[in-house]
């Protein structure tokens, strides 16, 4: 599947042709698990340098990246289709999540707010703000999981 | 696995105890084929915009997410014994990969080179710059795609 988007994306940037179609929710579900993989391999990175020893440059590009998917429309990849397993792709998702869009939202709000707080605390560099800003994301990250992620 | 990390993760933020453990192989592919997952779901992105109805903002947060992950450290997660399929991971990276590793830097550095310039472009917000910046970074994806990925 990966490759035949690429293939897709590689061949009609270069011909300039065809317009994208909308994504299956097995892509969706690939691409949003994807998406909350990338951000806890980041989380890691930053955890690591609180607990080990610091690297600023680490950190700074790893808050950046969660910032960024944060921001970059998860919301999109919970499309009809994709509240259960299809083809290859798995989903921990809980049926609420569907149901209860008001909470997903104040919970996803709240999560971009606290990553894009990171992310700016991280490229001002003092690491005792950074080190309390990553503890507030995690608890935003957590907050929806324990809500709406099945164990 | 996911949980596994994560848990973590929370668990020690919030007690602020215990270093991260290194990355196994397997967290490794899992980790590195996500990002590459979520930079194909940002040009496709982006693409939709160039194709269809240009939607800037949209451009723009997807332009920061592909730079972000080219930034963000990728070559770190091809370490020891991830060269082949490792639990449920599997992957597509070639041998050559992990003995070509001038070739490697090489492509590596002119995609996030790429990648970069199309997050700067996509800033300034001149779509013509952006479509031709677009199609370049696609031809770095492929460039590394057509050397070391396997079909």
């Amino acid at each position: 599947m990966k490759l035949r988007v690429l293939t897709i994306l590689i061949a009609t940037a270069i011909a300039g042709s065809a317009a994208a179609a909308p994504l299956k929710p097995e892509e969706q579900i690939k691409f949003r698990k994807a998406g909350y993989s990338v951000m806890a391999w980041n989380m890691g990175k930053i955890k690591a340098s609180i607990d080990g020893s610091w690297n600023k440059d680490e950190v700074q590009k790893a808050a950046a990246t969660v910032a960024a998917i944060a921001n970059s429309g998860l919301g999109g990849l919970f499309g009809a289709g994709t509240e259960k397993e299809v083809g290859e792709q798995r989903t921990r998702v809980k049926a609420e999540f569907f149901q209860e869009q008001d909470k997903v939202k104040e919970l996803a709000l709240a999560f971009n707010k606290e990553a894009n707080e990171l992310a700016r605390v991280a490229a001002a560099g003092d690491s005792a703000a950074i080190k309390a800003q990553f503890g507030k994301t995690g608890e935003a990250c957590k907050a929806c999981h324990d809500k709406f992620r099945k164990d």
